[in-house]
């Protein structure tokens, strides 16, 4: 296998013959899906995702893919393929159609469904191919064709890429339930069909593969929640992912087992659920269905509230109902059902909700207490299944951490893909395919490029860096209006602080300093505007860092009169 | 049982003929655990611990639990009673000698060893008291009886609080490991004993109460580590909390068995395993403890880091090794066991190092993939026991989140203690215990403190919130110098931005405006420094938030000349 902790130098020119495979995202964490096939000249993409931001980027909203390899090949885009609708695959879209929106868009119905949406909000009206399973599609020098897997979202696609210069099978997110709601298995027929002709590269989901084992059924999740209601006395509310559709289906059909009524909780819920079931993948049973705002004729024990918020999200439905902010108030015997995973970095929010609505006397379940959830990507057992079924000449794991991405190696290895046909890769490197033989020959720049409020990629790291100062310290700014004539002081030091734990009062103490160092400083003729807010600041370090022990953020500003 | 979401007034002044209970730390949170007992107006208090901060709280060091109640009663402590080492139960206690240096401190041997070491850092010389299990003391009007418990560190300690009002037992944090290393278990005959002459009121640990079963022998881990260590190629490097004494032991044993020098890492981990070596709970294999500065002496596959860092802290050695920034270098073949749960919070940093590490070639085990940790808390299973052991008339579940207490609480229902007998408290909550018959009769003020550098308890909740603004949005600072007599402008507005998705130079469209504003506010007459600073900020503000969707703070100073 392919080592990470290499430098790589810029890529040679693209080999007419080789069909070339970078990742802008997807590689060494889990999110903003997007690899581009390289061939004879023309771009061929597969997903556009967002990565959501972590506590070490406070403030960020999203983090997109690094288009920049793409500035000047924008014309040579002959396609973007979505595999399916989540957000990590189709989030960034908006962004890369600012810069070219007439590129062709293909996907499932229901995929291009959420995607309109979401075009719709950013308006863009979008250029858009509908395939569907067993379909094929020629996009320039590509010919495409198009493989039913099945995952945590209706209609989700593999794509199998054939090009002169060899074959390239990539899964998107999958796994592999044998009983899902709606019968469409991951079509390992055509896996195998795929395989018989011939896989040159095999990317792969690699999310789960270093859980053991098999994902349980969706199915078996029907069952529990059957349970549940059976015995939920006062209200239920259940929380999950705004696209989940068979979840939501599971929890129509219990409700209505049950004699309830299910009112939908959350903007992407209504409008998610909306869609799919105007387009038939969500099947809701007569009468069970009722707005919100009629939860109130009706007694508790016949409502269930379907919400979004089992992140924790502090601003939705769920979390404001466990801090009593909700017209829904929470009380002895409400039963809430997180049926949905713990996104790691969530712990914390979701703990908080769960404890909040626990402390105003809901029965709470969640995946810790109850087979509430099962996640939508293939675990290493069915992995192994989709290497010995397709036996692929060469393996490129994606979408995953590092520690996925290894583990998902190892898996191909076991199977017998050779070692040295193992390509471990991290976002931005060049994987060039000749003969049917990939090999990493370079790297292209990739970086993190943040959305924040209506500005993307003008964030940087250095202002992330100041965010994190800010937060572990505050600032403190002082302003000084200086005669520069003499170093006198006509006004200030004005000096406030936030976030420090002083008040403003403390720092009398330094203003008679900071007089007498500017007044030195003028003497000794440095007495410009930036040499006199470097003395300032300098005289306010040493004495806060000294006398608190902190180290905020200093901001000097010197008025020269 | 209780409920939580009531409110409480100012308790009535206690009567002579209770036992006064008050948690001022460790419940509705894992941590700063305090709790205090009160009987013919003197004091006892178990325990006096910290609370480490959440995302929610950049740059607090610490929390305290809240002494504002002990504030005019600090001459009735009897004496502190410490049950166990570890942070979250003796990390306040330098703290709280701060008011009154004399309070007799009461611990078994190692206990008192790491408290003294951590006094000593602040320079505080205690009164104590070295007690063990079986041992009596009297402490005013209380009597006093030490149970052995077993526990994740050495020496722990339950309580056996006797007065004329009613009795209390105390278990601190426990489990009930049948087979521990040293041999010292958690003492359930000297429980039944207490539970026949009578447990009016029962405190136990809540953390792992939710957890169904019982929590796995510490020794089984030395069996996983034994089987690794066989197969090991090249250095092995265990990470572990400093205070763990018995997994240092297993690693030493495995170690020695194999051949391999133990090396320590980290300032607490050496420290503590100095300690505990001195004192005899640490028994070290002839030869095999070797200092950090001989590593390079001996081949890699010799070698044994035993190190701190097992969270994920980003300063500590396991997390710049991770990133390639410690004189260790981690390479290909490198075995890391991360021996230690994974605190909830800290998921995001440890899979950081993890991904770090395994990017470097190393082979990393952690709870995940092996089983290299156990917890140091009863399982559900193992608290049933003590209920039946000890038959207590009632109990108040404590050290736990909401959840925990809700769980421990409904364990005890499910032995038979009455569930108007079964006390679900929050901080500050006042349990008047009277003939034996605990009841909730209000509650006393009791918030967060937070230690921020050299400050304990100036950082406010408002300082917090400040710098989440601060870290989510960065500041905006405008400074300018304002001729009061007809609002022109003799400098600025100087515009600076830190933490902004935008540089300085965006900001010149805004100048002008300002200065228009100003003039207008002037010959207005609202001309003194607060209303031009308020004119500027709403100016600023409305233009940031329409033009660039942010909120920033925004930081006024006008000065008037």
């Amino acid at each position: 296998m392919s080592r990470f902790d290499i430098d790589l130098a810029s890529p040679p020119p693209a080999d007419p013959e080789s069909v070339r495979v970078i990742a802008l995202g997807g590689l060494g964490e889990i999110g903003r899906n997007m690899t581009l096939f390289e061939y004879r000249g023309k771009i061929l993409i597969v997903d556009c995702g967002v990565l959501f931001p972590e506590d070490e980027q406070p403030g960020v909203d999203l983090i997109l893919p690094d288009f920049r390899y793409l500035d000047d090949r924008m014309d040579d885009i002959v396609g973007l393929v979505l595999t399916h609708g989540h957000e990590d695959h189709i989030g960034a879209v908006p962004y890369l159609l600012r810069r070219r929106n007439d590129i062709p868009l293909l996907g499932s119905t229901f995929t291009l469904a959420l995607l309109k949406a979401k075009l719709k909000e950013h308006r863009i009206a979008p250029v858009t191919v509908e395939v569907r399973e067993g379909d094929a599609e020629q996009l320039g020098p590509f010919d495409l064709e198009f493989l039913a897997v099945n995952h945590s979202i209706p209609d989700a696609l593999a794509v199998f890429i054939k090009t002169g210069a060899g074959t390239v099978l990539h899964t998107g997110d999958f796994k592999m339930d044998q009983l899902p709601l709606d019968g469409r298995i991951t079509d390992l027929r055509a896996f195998a069909r795929a395989g018989e002709e011939g896989v040159d590269l095999f990317l792969t989901d690699s999310t789960n593969s270093d859980v053991p084992g098999f994902t349980a059924l969706e199915k078996d999740i029907g069952k529990v929640l059957e349970d549940l209601f059976a015995h939920a006395e006062r209200r239920i509310i259940v929380a999950s992912f705004a696209s989940h559709v068979h979840r939501v289906q599971q929890v129509l059909e219990a409700a209505s087992a049950h004699g309830r009524k299910v009112a939908l909780v959350g903007r992407s819920m209504v409008r998610n659920m909306r869609i799919a079931q105007e387009l038939g993948y969500l099947k809701v049973p007569p009468g069970t269905l009722i707005d919100l705002k009629h939860v109130d004729d009706y007694p508790d024990d016949q409502i269930v509230l379907m919400s979004t918020g089992s992140q924790g999200e502090p601003m939705a439905a769920l979390s404001r109902m466990a801090s009593g902010d909700h017209r829904v108030e929470i009380g002895q015997g409400d039963t809430i059902i997180l049926a949905s995973s713990l996104i790691p970095g969530n712990e914390n929010a979701v703990y908080r909700v769960i404890n909040g609505l626990m402390r105003l006397g809901a029965n709470v379940i969640h995946k810790g207490n109850a087979k509430v959830h099962v996640s939508g990507h293939a675990s290493a057992g069915e992995l192994l299944y989709c290497y010995n079924i397709v036996r692929p000449r060469a393996v490129m794991p994606v979408h995953g951490e590092v520690r996925h991405l290894l583990a998902n190696g190892e898996l191909a290895r076991q199977t017998g893909v050779p070692e040295n046909r193992i390509v471990l890769a991290e976002n931005g490197w060049v994987v060039d395919m000749v003969k049917g033989v990939p090999d990493v020959v370079g790297a292209v720049e990739c970086g993190m490029v943040f959305v924040d409020g209506s500005s993307v990629g003008e964030i940087t790291e250095a202002d992330l860096k100041d965010r994190l100062v800010l937060a572990g310290e505050g600032f403190v700014s002082i302003v000084l209006a200086v005669d520069t004539s003499n170093g006198a002081l006509l006004a200030g030091p004005d000096i406030h602080v936030r976030g420090v734990a002083e008040n403003d009062a403390v720092f009398d103490d330094i203003k008679p300093k900071i007089a007498q160092a500017v007044a030195e400083a003028v003497q000794e003729n440095k007495a410009d505007q930036h040499q006199l807010q470097q003395v300032v600041r300098r005289t306010v370090g040493r004495w806060v860092g000294g006398k608190l022990r902190r180290r905020p953020m200093i901001v000097p500003t010197v008025v020269l009169v």
